[in-house]
Protein backbone atom coordinates (compact mmCIF):
# COMPACT_ATOMS: atom_id res chain seq x y z
CA UNK A 1 0.00 0.00 0.00
CA UNK A 2 1.50 3.56 -0.83
CA UNK A 3 2.06 6.09 1.81
CA UNK A 4 1.93 8.89 -1.25
CA UNK A 5 -0.66 9.37 -3.23
CA UNK A 6 -2.91 12.06 -5.77
CA UNK A 7 -6.33 12.40 -4.07
CA UNK A 8 -8.69 14.15 -6.18
CA UNK A 9 -11.89 15.82 -4.40
CA UNK A 10 -15.02 16.91 -6.08
CA UNK A 11 -16.24 20.30 -4.53
CA UNK A 12 -19.38 22.03 -4.33
CA UNK A 13 -19.05 25.57 -3.43
CA UNK A 14 -21.48 28.92 -2.99
CA UNK A 15 -18.95 31.82 -4.81
CA UNK A 16 -21.17 34.75 -3.20
CA UNK A 17 -18.52 35.20 -0.26
CA UNK A 18 -15.41 34.53 -2.35
CA UNK A 19 -12.89 36.35 -3.88
CA UNK A 20 -12.52 33.61 -6.79
CA UNK A 21 -11.77 30.44 -6.32
CA UNK A 22 -7.53 30.74 -6.82
CA UNK A 23 -5.91 31.42 -4.03
CA UNK A 24 -5.03 35.21 -2.85
CA UNK A 25 -3.23 36.15 0.10
CA UNK A 26 -5.33 37.81 2.84
CA UNK A 27 -8.58 37.34 0.39
CA UNK A 28 -10.87 34.42 1.48
CA UNK A 29 -11.01 32.27 -1.77
CA UNK A 30 -12.14 28.59 -2.39
CA UNK A 31 -8.33 27.03 -2.88
CA UNK A 32 -7.63 29.21 0.50
CA UNK A 33 -10.12 27.43 2.56
CA UNK A 34 -9.92 24.25 1.32
CA UNK A 35 -6.38 24.43 1.11
CA UNK A 36 -6.52 25.80 5.29
CA UNK A 37 -9.14 22.99 6.68
CA UNK A 38 -6.41 20.05 5.78
CA UNK A 39 -3.82 21.87 7.32
CA UNK A 40 -6.56 21.67 10.24
CA UNK A 41 -6.34 18.28 10.44
CA UNK A 42 -2.13 18.19 9.95
CA UNK A 43 -2.18 16.25 7.42
CA UNK A 44 1.24 16.21 5.17
CA UNK A 45 0.09 16.85 1.72
CA UNK A 46 2.32 18.92 -1.01
CA UNK A 47 1.24 20.32 -4.51
CA UNK A 48 -2.35 21.75 -4.90
CA UNK A 49 -3.61 21.88 -7.96
CA UNK A 50 -7.30 22.94 -9.30
CA UNK A 51 -9.06 21.70 -12.33
CA UNK A 52 -9.30 25.46 -13.49
CA UNK A 53 -10.84 28.84 -11.91
CA UNK A 54 -14.10 30.32 -11.26
CA UNK A 55 -14.60 34.07 -11.51
CA UNK A 56 -15.53 36.46 -8.34
CA UNK A 57 -18.92 35.14 -7.73
CA UNK A 58 -19.08 32.13 -9.76
CA UNK A 59 -20.08 29.25 -8.01
CA UNK A 60 -19.66 25.51 -8.66
CA UNK A 61 -21.11 21.86 -8.08
CA UNK A 62 -18.13 20.09 -9.18
CA UNK A 63 -15.30 21.73 -9.11
CA UNK A 64 -12.02 19.16 -8.45
CA UNK A 65 -8.80 19.80 -6.86
CA UNK A 66 -5.90 17.54 -6.85
CA UNK A 67 -3.52 17.22 -3.50
CA UNK A 68 -0.63 14.55 -2.90
CA UNK A 69 -0.72 12.86 0.63
CA UNK A 70 2.05 12.11 2.48
CA UNK A 71 2.55 9.22 5.14
CA UNK A 72 -1.12 8.26 5.20
CA UNK A 73 -2.25 4.79 3.92
CA UNK A 74 -4.97 4.87 1.15
CA UNK A 75 -7.30 3.22 3.21
CA UNK A 76 -7.44 6.09 5.49
CA UNK A 77 -8.98 8.07 2.82
CA UNK A 78 -12.76 8.29 3.40
CA UNK A 79 -11.61 9.31 7.05
CA UNK A 80 -9.44 12.26 6.39
CA UNK A 81 -12.14 13.53 4.02
CA UNK A 82 -14.49 13.51 6.66
CA UNK A 83 -11.99 15.39 9.11
CA UNK A 84 -11.65 17.89 6.67
CA UNK A 85 -15.52 18.10 5.64
CA UNK A 86 -16.16 18.97 9.77
CA UNK A 87 -13.10 21.65 9.24
CA UNK A 88 -14.93 23.60 6.11
CA UNK A 89 -17.11 26.41 5.98
CA UNK A 90 -20.55 26.14 5.63
CA UNK A 91 -19.93 27.29 1.70
CA UNK A 92 -17.75 25.02 0.77
CA UNK A 93 -18.64 20.75 0.54
CA UNK A 94 -16.95 18.11 -0.52
CA UNK A 95 -18.52 15.66 -2.16
CA UNK A 96 -16.75 12.88 -3.83
CA UNK A 97 -13.33 12.02 -4.16
CA UNK A 98 -10.57 9.39 -5.87
CA UNK A 99 -7.06 8.71 -6.06
CA UNK A 100 -5.67 8.70 -9.05
CA UNK A 101 -1.68 8.39 -10.68
CA UNK A 102 1.23 10.12 -10.07
CA UNK A 103 1.44 11.24 -13.62
CA UNK A 104 -2.17 12.69 -13.30
CA UNK A 105 -3.00 16.74 -13.98
CA UNK A 106 -7.06 17.59 -13.16
CA UNK A 107 -6.62 20.46 -15.61
CA UNK A 108 -5.17 18.72 -18.66
CA UNK A 109 -6.99 15.67 -18.28
CA UNK A 110 -10.77 16.67 -17.88
CA UNK A 111 -12.00 15.49 -20.71
CA UNK A 112 -14.44 18.34 -20.90
CA UNK A 113 -16.56 21.30 -18.61
CA UNK A 114 -19.99 22.17 -18.40
CA UNK A 115 -21.21 25.41 -16.83
CA UNK A 116 -24.76 26.65 -16.35
CA UNK A 117 -26.38 30.08 -16.49
CA UNK A 118 -29.90 30.60 -15.37
CA UNK A 119 -32.13 33.85 -15.74
CA UNK A 120 -35.38 35.09 -15.48
CA UNK A 121 -37.59 33.47 -18.59
CA UNK A 122 -39.84 36.76 -18.21
CA UNK A 123 -40.15 38.11 -22.52
CA UNK A 124 -37.33 35.95 -23.43
CA UNK A 125 -37.58 33.76 -26.51
CA UNK A 126 -35.48 30.70 -26.08
CA UNK A 127 -35.89 29.88 -29.75
CA UNK A 128 -34.26 32.26 -31.29
CA UNK A 129 -31.55 31.94 -28.84
CA UNK A 130 -31.22 28.52 -30.00
CA UNK A 131 -30.74 30.05 -33.22
CA UNK A 132 -27.16 31.40 -32.23
CA UNK A 133 -26.60 29.05 -29.88
CA UNK A 134 -25.85 26.45 -32.70
CA UNK A 135 -23.49 29.06 -34.43
CA UNK A 136 -20.94 28.84 -31.02
CA UNK A 137 -20.82 24.96 -31.60
CA UNK A 138 -17.57 23.83 -33.01
CA UNK A 139 -13.65 24.72 -32.74
CA UNK A 140 -13.37 28.73 -32.68
CA UNK A 141 -11.22 31.38 -31.74
CA UNK A 142 -13.19 32.60 -28.48
CA UNK A 143 -10.62 35.48 -28.15
CA UNK A 144 -13.18 38.13 -27.98
CA UNK A 145 -15.69 36.34 -26.04
CA UNK A 146 -12.66 36.42 -23.44
CA UNK A 147 -10.78 38.80 -20.79
CA UNK A 148 -8.49 38.90 -23.42
CA UNK A 149 -10.87 40.70 -25.70
CA UNK A 150 -8.45 43.87 -26.17
CA UNK A 151 -5.12 42.25 -25.15
CA UNK A 152 -2.02 40.87 -26.81
CA UNK A 153 -2.62 37.32 -26.59
CA UNK A 154 0.93 36.12 -25.31
CA UNK A 155 2.20 33.68 -28.37
CA UNK A 156 2.32 30.88 -25.76
CA UNK A 157 -1.49 30.70 -25.58
CA UNK A 158 -4.24 29.67 -27.60
CA UNK A 159 -7.58 31.21 -27.40
CA UNK A 160 -9.16 28.26 -29.92
CA UNK A 161 -11.88 26.17 -27.82
CA UNK A 162 -14.09 23.87 -29.03
CA UNK A 163 -17.76 24.20 -27.83
CA UNK A 164 -19.17 20.70 -27.73
CA UNK A 165 -23.06 21.68 -26.84
CA UNK A 166 -24.67 24.48 -25.92
CA UNK A 167 -28.39 23.93 -25.14
CA UNK A 168 -31.17 26.65 -24.25
CA UNK A 169 -34.79 25.62 -22.36
CA UNK A 170 -36.68 26.87 -20.44
CA UNK A 171 -38.91 25.85 -16.84
CA UNK A 172 -41.74 28.04 -16.00
CA UNK A 173 -39.84 30.97 -14.77
CA UNK A 174 -36.35 30.58 -15.82
CA UNK A 175 -33.98 30.24 -18.92
CA UNK A 176 -31.23 27.32 -18.63
CA UNK A 177 -28.09 28.04 -20.35
CA UNK A 178 -26.11 24.37 -20.47
CA UNK A 179 -23.00 24.95 -22.53
CA UNK A 180 -19.90 22.04 -22.52
CA UNK A 181 -16.47 22.62 -24.30
CA UNK A 182 -13.46 21.10 -23.79
CA UNK A 183 -12.25 24.11 -21.78
CA UNK A 184 -13.26 27.70 -21.52
CA UNK A 185 -10.90 31.33 -21.56
CA UNK A 186 -11.63 33.67 -18.38
CA UNK A 187 -15.20 34.78 -19.12
CA UNK A 188 -16.31 33.27 -21.79
CA UNK A 189 -19.16 32.22 -20.58
CA UNK A 190 -20.40 35.11 -19.19
CA UNK A 191 -19.46 37.23 -22.22
CA UNK A 192 -21.72 34.22 -24.47
CA UNK A 193 -24.45 34.58 -22.54
CA UNK A 194 -24.43 38.60 -23.11
CA UNK A 195 -23.87 38.16 -26.61
CA UNK A 196 -26.57 35.39 -26.96
CA UNK A 197 -28.95 38.03 -24.83
CA UNK A 198 -28.14 40.77 -27.10
CA UNK A 199 -29.22 38.38 -30.43
CA UNK A 200 -32.08 37.89 -28.95
CA UNK A 201 -32.77 41.68 -28.34
CA UNK A 202 -32.17 42.03 -31.69
CA UNK A 203 -28.94 43.93 -30.96
CA UNK A 204 -26.17 41.35 -32.54
CA UNK A 205 -26.28 39.36 -35.39
CA UNK A 206 -25.11 36.21 -37.08
CA UNK A 207 -22.90 38.39 -39.28
CA UNK A 208 -21.21 40.11 -35.84
CA UNK A 209 -20.35 36.70 -34.46
CA UNK A 210 -18.81 35.56 -37.64
CA UNK A 211 -17.07 38.96 -37.51
CA UNK A 212 -15.94 37.86 -33.61
CA UNK A 213 -14.78 34.60 -34.37
CA UNK A 214 -12.31 36.69 -36.95
CA UNK A 215 -10.34 37.76 -34.31
CA UNK A 216 -12.71 41.36 -34.77
CA UNK A 217 -13.30 42.20 -31.49
CA UNK A 218 -15.40 45.38 -31.06
CA UNK A 219 -18.83 43.56 -32.51
CA UNK A 220 -18.47 40.76 -29.23
CA UNK A 221 -17.78 43.88 -26.43
CA UNK A 222 -20.44 42.99 -24.36
CA UNK A 223 -20.73 43.20 -20.69
CA UNK A 224 -20.03 39.85 -19.05
CA UNK A 225 -23.54 38.49 -18.22
CA UNK A 226 -23.46 38.39 -13.65
CA UNK A 227 -21.41 36.05 -11.74
CA UNK A 228 -24.02 35.31 -9.47
CA UNK A 229 -25.94 33.11 -11.86
CA UNK A 230 -23.15 31.18 -13.13
CA UNK A 231 -22.22 27.47 -12.12
CA UNK A 232 -19.12 25.06 -13.12
CA UNK A 233 -21.63 22.52 -13.53
CA UNK A 234 -18.99 19.47 -14.08
CA UNK A 235 -15.46 18.25 -14.86
CA UNK A 236 -15.72 15.10 -16.71
CA UNK A 237 -12.78 13.12 -16.63
CA UNK A 238 -12.33 9.11 -17.77
CA UNK A 239 -13.74 7.59 -14.72
CA UNK A 240 -15.70 8.14 -11.43
CA UNK A 241 -15.74 9.39 -7.98
CA UNK A 242 -16.84 7.87 -5.16
CA UNK A 243 -19.61 10.14 -3.39
CA UNK A 244 -20.28 11.22 -0.07
CA UNK A 245 -24.49 10.95 0.12
CA UNK A 246 -24.09 12.77 3.55
CA UNK A 247 -22.41 15.42 1.62
CA UNK A 248 -25.07 15.42 -1.08
CA UNK A 249 -27.86 15.77 1.37
CA UNK A 250 -26.13 18.59 3.18
CA UNK A 251 -25.85 20.37 -0.34
CA UNK A 252 -29.37 19.79 -1.08
CA UNK A 253 -30.03 21.49 2.20
CA UNK A 254 -27.78 24.51 1.72
CA UNK A 255 -29.71 25.24 -1.55
CA UNK A 256 -32.85 25.02 -0.24
CA UNK A 257 -32.34 27.14 2.17
CA UNK A 258 -31.06 30.05 0.17
CA UNK A 259 -33.57 29.32 -2.38
CA UNK A 260 -36.79 29.62 0.84
CA UNK A 261 -34.96 32.89 1.91
CA UNK A 262 -35.91 35.25 -0.70
CA UNK A 263 -38.84 33.39 -2.10
CA UNK A 264 -41.02 35.86 -0.52
CA UNK A 265 -40.03 38.93 -2.76
CA UNK A 266 -39.62 36.26 -5.47
CA UNK A 267 -43.99 35.88 -4.80
CA UNK A 268 -43.87 39.94 -4.52
CA UNK A 269 -42.29 40.73 -7.81
CA UNK A 270 -44.65 38.04 -9.52
CA UNK A 271 -47.91 38.09 -8.38
CA UNK A 272 -48.52 41.21 -6.60
CA UNK A 273 -49.30 44.35 -8.08
CA UNK A 274 -51.03 48.08 -7.48
CA UNK A 275 -54.43 49.31 -8.01
CA UNK A 276 -55.52 52.26 -6.79
CA UNK A 277 -54.01 52.71 -2.96
CA UNK A 278 -54.23 48.38 -2.11
CA UNK A 279 -51.82 46.07 -2.93
CA UNK A 280 -53.47 43.37 -5.50
CA UNK A 281 -53.25 40.03 -6.47
CA UNK A 282 -52.64 39.69 -10.09
CA UNK A 283 -55.72 36.94 -10.25
CA UNK A 284 -55.43 35.63 -13.73
CA UNK A 285 -51.76 33.94 -12.81
CA UNK A 286 -52.94 32.32 -9.52
CA UNK A 287 -54.46 28.70 -9.89
CA UNK B 1 -54.87 76.49 5.07
CA UNK B 2 -54.54 74.85 8.14
CA UNK B 3 -50.97 74.91 9.35
CA UNK B 4 -51.56 72.00 11.79
CA UNK B 5 -52.69 68.20 9.96
CA UNK B 6 -52.08 64.93 10.38
CA UNK B 7 -50.64 63.02 7.91
CA UNK B 8 -51.15 59.18 7.60
CA UNK B 9 -48.31 57.51 5.28
CA UNK B 10 -48.74 53.85 3.53
CA UNK B 11 -45.13 52.37 4.05
CA UNK B 12 -43.10 49.56 2.33
CA UNK B 13 -40.65 47.59 4.34
CA UNK B 14 -38.48 44.60 4.17
CA UNK B 15 -38.37 43.25 7.73
CA UNK B 16 -35.29 41.72 7.24
CA UNK B 17 -32.99 44.03 8.83
CA UNK B 18 -35.34 45.49 11.69
CA UNK B 19 -35.45 44.68 15.26
CA UNK B 20 -39.65 44.73 14.56
CA UNK B 21 -41.51 47.86 13.47
CA UNK B 22 -41.83 49.28 16.66
CA UNK B 23 -39.34 52.21 18.26
CA UNK B 24 -36.87 50.91 20.54
CA UNK B 25 -33.71 52.57 21.69
CA UNK B 26 -30.39 52.00 20.26
CA UNK B 27 -31.79 49.18 18.15
CA UNK B 28 -32.54 49.51 14.31
CA UNK B 29 -36.23 50.03 13.88
CA UNK B 30 -38.98 50.99 11.18
CA UNK B 31 -40.35 53.51 13.14
CA UNK B 32 -37.04 54.87 14.18
CA UNK B 33 -35.77 55.26 10.68
CA UNK B 34 -39.00 56.77 9.57
CA UNK B 35 -39.05 59.18 13.08
CA UNK B 36 -34.84 60.16 12.13
CA UNK B 37 -36.08 60.39 8.05
CA UNK B 38 -38.67 63.28 8.98
CA UNK B 39 -36.13 64.71 11.89
CA UNK B 40 -33.55 65.04 9.04
CA UNK B 41 -35.51 66.88 7.04
CA UNK B 42 -35.92 69.54 10.02
CA UNK B 43 -39.54 69.08 9.86
CA UNK B 44 -41.77 70.16 13.19
CA UNK B 45 -43.90 67.15 14.20
CA UNK B 46 -45.46 65.30 16.85
CA UNK B 47 -47.52 62.56 18.40
CA UNK B 48 -45.76 59.57 15.77
CA UNK B 49 -48.12 56.63 15.66
CA UNK B 50 -48.65 53.51 13.76
CA UNK B 51 -51.84 51.29 12.77
CA UNK B 52 -49.78 48.42 14.59
CA UNK B 53 -46.78 46.78 15.33
CA UNK B 54 -44.67 43.85 13.49
CA UNK B 55 -42.38 41.88 15.16
CA UNK B 56 -38.80 41.39 14.03
CA UNK B 57 -38.36 39.94 10.61
CA UNK B 58 -42.00 40.62 9.33
CA UNK B 59 -42.32 42.50 6.07
CA UNK B 60 -45.14 44.69 5.13
CA UNK B 61 -46.24 46.11 1.88
CA UNK B 62 -48.67 48.87 3.40
CA UNK B 63 -47.96 49.64 7.18
CA UNK B 64 -49.59 53.15 8.07
CA UNK B 65 -47.82 55.96 10.44
CA UNK B 66 -49.70 58.81 11.29
CA UNK B 67 -47.69 61.87 12.46
CA UNK B 68 -48.89 65.64 13.36
CA UNK B 69 -47.04 68.38 11.34
CA UNK B 70 -46.85 71.57 12.34
CA UNK B 71 -46.21 74.99 10.78
CA UNK B 72 -45.90 73.53 7.09
CA UNK B 73 -49.28 74.33 4.65
CA UNK B 74 -50.88 70.97 3.80
CA UNK B 75 -50.15 72.52 -0.22
CA UNK B 76 -45.91 71.35 0.65
CA UNK B 77 -47.35 67.72 2.30
CA UNK B 78 -45.80 66.54 -1.40
CA UNK B 79 -42.71 68.18 -1.14
CA UNK B 80 -42.30 67.21 2.21
CA UNK B 81 -42.93 63.48 1.38
CA UNK B 82 -40.87 63.47 -1.47
CA UNK B 83 -37.70 64.80 0.96
CA UNK B 84 -38.31 62.15 3.48
CA UNK B 85 -38.20 59.64 0.62
CA UNK B 86 -34.84 60.95 0.09
CA UNK B 87 -34.00 60.22 3.92
CA UNK B 88 -35.22 56.36 4.04
CA UNK B 89 -33.14 53.92 3.59
CA UNK B 90 -33.54 51.81 0.88
CA UNK B 91 -35.73 48.92 3.03
CA UNK B 92 -38.25 51.26 3.70
CA UNK B 93 -40.43 53.20 0.67
CA UNK B 94 -43.21 55.59 1.41
CA UNK B 95 -45.60 55.13 -1.10
CA UNK B 96 -48.59 56.85 -0.38
CA UNK B 97 -50.17 59.47 2.09
CA UNK B 98 -53.23 61.36 3.45
CA UNK B 99 -54.04 64.43 5.19
CA UNK B 100 -57.09 62.93 7.88
CA UNK B 101 -58.65 65.08 10.70
CA UNK B 102 -57.78 65.52 14.17
CA UNK B 103 -59.75 62.57 15.69
CA UNK B 104 -58.25 60.21 13.72
CA UNK B 105 -56.41 57.49 15.31
CA UNK B 106 -54.34 55.19 12.55
CA UNK B 107 -54.90 51.77 14.67
CA UNK B 108 -58.71 52.33 16.18
CA UNK B 109 -59.85 53.81 12.51
CA UNK B 110 -58.52 51.13 10.99
CA UNK B 111 -61.36 48.53 9.64
CA UNK B 112 -59.31 45.32 8.85
CA UNK B 113 -55.78 44.28 8.62
CA UNK B 114 -54.77 41.66 5.73
CA UNK B 115 -52.00 39.73 6.07
CA UNK B 116 -50.30 37.44 3.42
CA UNK B 117 -47.99 34.55 4.69
CA UNK B 118 -46.03 32.50 1.73
CA UNK B 119 -44.49 29.07 1.92
CA UNK B 120 -42.98 26.42 -0.57
CA UNK B 121 -46.08 23.82 -2.41
CA UNK B 122 -44.29 21.15 -2.32
CA UNK B 123 -46.30 18.06 -1.15
CA UNK B 124 -48.95 20.80 0.54
CA UNK B 125 -52.68 19.85 -0.38
CA UNK B 126 -54.64 22.68 -0.13
CA UNK B 127 -57.46 21.00 -0.17
CA UNK B 128 -57.54 19.86 3.14
CA UNK B 129 -55.72 23.01 4.74
CA UNK B 130 -58.74 24.79 3.54
CA UNK B 131 -61.10 22.72 5.29
CA UNK B 132 -59.71 24.26 8.61
CA UNK B 133 -59.27 27.68 7.51
CA UNK B 134 -62.79 28.11 7.39
CA UNK B 135 -62.94 26.81 11.00
CA UNK B 136 -60.87 30.25 11.78
CA UNK B 137 -63.71 32.21 10.01
CA UNK B 138 -65.71 34.50 12.91
CA UNK B 139 -65.50 35.61 16.13
CA UNK B 140 -63.23 33.98 18.42
CA UNK B 141 -61.36 33.91 20.94
CA UNK B 142 -57.87 33.41 19.67
CA UNK B 143 -56.02 34.03 23.44
CA UNK B 144 -54.02 30.29 22.67
CA UNK B 145 -53.44 31.56 19.11
CA UNK B 146 -51.40 34.67 20.42
CA UNK B 147 -48.28 35.11 22.60
CA UNK B 148 -50.81 35.29 25.88
CA UNK B 149 -50.58 31.43 25.04
CA UNK B 150 -49.71 30.65 28.84
CA UNK B 151 -49.91 33.96 30.63
CA UNK B 152 -52.74 35.84 32.26
CA UNK B 153 -54.62 37.84 29.97
CA UNK B 154 -55.02 41.40 31.49
CA UNK B 155 -58.54 42.45 32.45
CA UNK B 156 -59.05 45.28 30.15
CA UNK B 157 -57.21 43.39 27.62
CA UNK B 158 -59.69 41.42 25.18
CA UNK B 159 -57.91 38.51 23.45
CA UNK B 160 -61.06 38.44 20.89
CA UNK B 161 -60.73 38.73 17.56
CA UNK B 162 -63.30 38.32 14.43
CA UNK B 163 -61.54 36.69 11.09
CA UNK B 164 -63.45 37.96 8.26
CA UNK B 165 -61.49 35.96 5.36
CA UNK B 166 -59.15 33.22 5.59
CA UNK B 167 -57.91 31.93 2.26
CA UNK B 168 -55.55 29.52 0.98
CA UNK B 169 -54.59 29.13 -2.44
CA UNK B 170 -51.11 27.83 -5.14
CA UNK B 171 -49.76 29.10 -7.76
CA UNK B 172 -47.52 26.74 -9.61
CA UNK B 173 -44.84 26.54 -6.40
CA UNK B 174 -45.76 28.29 -3.71
CA UNK B 175 -49.00 28.08 -0.93
CA UNK B 176 -50.28 31.04 -0.19
CA UNK B 177 -51.96 31.56 3.12
CA UNK B 178 -54.29 35.13 2.79
CA UNK B 179 -56.11 36.41 6.05
CA UNK B 180 -58.07 38.93 7.29
CA UNK B 181 -59.52 40.21 10.37
CA UNK B 182 -60.83 42.93 12.05
CA UNK B 183 -57.14 43.14 14.01
CA UNK B 184 -54.89 40.80 15.33
CA UNK B 185 -52.93 39.35 18.26
CA UNK B 186 -48.97 39.35 18.20
CA UNK B 187 -47.90 35.97 16.84
CA UNK B 188 -51.63 34.99 15.83
CA UNK B 189 -50.79 34.90 11.69
CA UNK B 190 -47.83 32.32 12.21
CA UNK B 191 -49.46 30.60 15.19
CA UNK B 192 -52.38 30.13 13.06
CA UNK B 193 -50.60 29.17 9.77
CA UNK B 194 -48.61 26.58 11.92
CA UNK B 195 -51.89 25.18 13.57
CA UNK B 196 -52.88 24.84 9.90
CA UNK B 197 -49.92 23.21 8.08
CA UNK B 198 -50.22 20.81 11.13
CA UNK B 199 -53.57 20.01 10.73
CA UNK B 200 -52.60 18.97 6.90
CA UNK B 201 -49.49 17.09 8.22
CA UNK B 202 -52.45 15.31 10.44
CA UNK B 203 -50.81 15.83 13.54
CA UNK B 204 -53.65 18.17 14.70
CA UNK B 205 -57.63 17.65 14.29
CA UNK B 206 -60.79 20.20 14.31
CA UNK B 207 -61.43 19.12 17.84
CA UNK B 208 -58.28 20.37 18.96
CA UNK B 209 -59.09 23.75 17.37
CA UNK B 210 -62.49 24.00 18.90
CA UNK B 211 -60.56 23.21 22.44
CA UNK B 212 -58.01 25.81 21.91
CA UNK B 213 -61.17 28.47 21.18
CA UNK B 214 -62.10 27.94 24.67
CA UNK B 215 -59.00 28.93 26.11
CA UNK B 216 -57.43 25.50 26.95
CA UNK B 217 -54.24 26.24 24.97
CA UNK B 218 -51.68 23.10 25.35
CA UNK B 219 -53.57 21.69 22.40
CA UNK B 220 -52.35 24.79 19.99
CA UNK B 221 -48.98 25.00 21.39
CA UNK B 222 -47.32 25.26 17.89
CA UNK B 223 -43.90 26.89 16.77
CA UNK B 224 -45.04 30.20 15.08
CA UNK B 225 -44.08 30.30 11.15
CA UNK B 226 -40.81 31.51 10.67
CA UNK B 227 -41.44 35.76 10.17
CA UNK B 228 -39.25 36.16 7.06
CA UNK B 229 -41.92 34.72 4.86
CA UNK B 230 -45.48 36.91 6.75
CA UNK B 231 -46.52 40.16 5.14
CA UNK B 232 -48.38 43.28 6.32
CA UNK B 233 -50.47 42.90 2.75
CA UNK B 234 -52.57 45.69 3.90
CA UNK B 235 -54.46 48.33 6.41
CA UNK B 236 -58.01 49.23 4.86
CA UNK B 237 -59.40 52.53 6.13
CA UNK B 238 -62.53 54.10 4.86
CA UNK B 239 -60.96 56.00 2.54
CA UNK B 240 -58.04 56.45 -0.16
CA UNK B 241 -54.64 57.31 0.15
CA UNK B 242 -52.61 59.21 -2.29
CA UNK B 243 -50.12 56.87 -4.51
CA UNK B 244 -46.59 57.86 -5.33
CA UNK B 245 -45.91 55.97 -8.30
CA UNK B 246 -42.30 56.60 -8.43
CA UNK B 247 -42.27 54.68 -5.30
CA UNK B 248 -44.45 51.94 -6.63
CA UNK B 249 -41.17 51.21 -9.50
CA UNK B 250 -38.66 51.53 -6.32
CA UNK B 251 -40.80 48.55 -4.47
CA UNK B 252 -40.82 46.37 -7.61
CA UNK B 253 -37.35 47.30 -8.39
CA UNK B 254 -36.52 46.08 -4.77
CA UNK B 255 -38.35 43.00 -4.98
CA UNK B 256 -36.93 41.88 -8.18
CA UNK B 257 -33.32 42.42 -7.23
CA UNK B 258 -34.10 40.39 -4.05
CA UNK B 259 -35.95 37.73 -5.91
CA UNK B 260 -33.13 37.32 -8.73
CA UNK B 261 -30.19 37.48 -5.84
CA UNK B 262 -31.32 33.78 -5.39
CA UNK B 263 -32.57 32.42 -8.41
CA UNK B 264 -29.89 30.31 -9.07
CA UNK B 265 -30.51 28.49 -5.28
CA UNK B 266 -33.99 28.08 -5.83
CA UNK B 267 -33.27 26.19 -9.50
CA UNK B 268 -30.53 24.18 -8.09
CA UNK B 269 -32.92 23.33 -5.32
CA UNK B 270 -36.09 22.20 -8.00
CA UNK B 271 -33.88 20.61 -10.45
CA UNK B 272 -30.68 19.57 -10.02
CA UNK B 273 -29.75 15.97 -8.72
CA UNK B 274 -27.00 13.72 -8.53
CA UNK B 275 -27.04 10.32 -9.73
CA UNK B 276 -23.45 8.63 -9.43
CA UNK B 277 -20.66 11.12 -9.37
CA UNK B 278 -22.42 13.95 -11.74
CA UNK B 279 -25.07 16.35 -11.20
CA UNK B 280 -27.90 16.32 -13.42
CA UNK B 281 -30.97 17.61 -14.68
CA UNK B 282 -34.25 16.28 -13.24
CA UNK B 283 -35.33 16.18 -17.06
CA UNK B 284 -39.17 15.44 -16.69
CA UNK B 285 -39.85 18.73 -14.77
CA UNK B 286 -38.11 20.68 -18.01
CA UNK B 287 -40.13 21.65 -20.98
Amino acid sequence: MSTVFNLLIKVFYDGTLFHGSQRQPRLRTVEGEVIKAFRNIGLNFEKFVASGRTDKGVHALSQVFMLTVRDVGEEKVEEVIGKVREELPVDIIIWGYRIVNFEFNPRFNAICRRYVYVRYARGFNVHKASEIAKRFIGKHDFKCFSSYLYSQVPEFISTERTILGFNIFKTDDIVIFDIVADSFLRQMVRRIVSFTELYVAGKKSIKDLNTAFKGICEVADVKPAAPKNLILFDVTYPFSFKVISESVREMKEYWMKKSTKHMLFKFLYEHVDFKYDKPVFKQFSLT
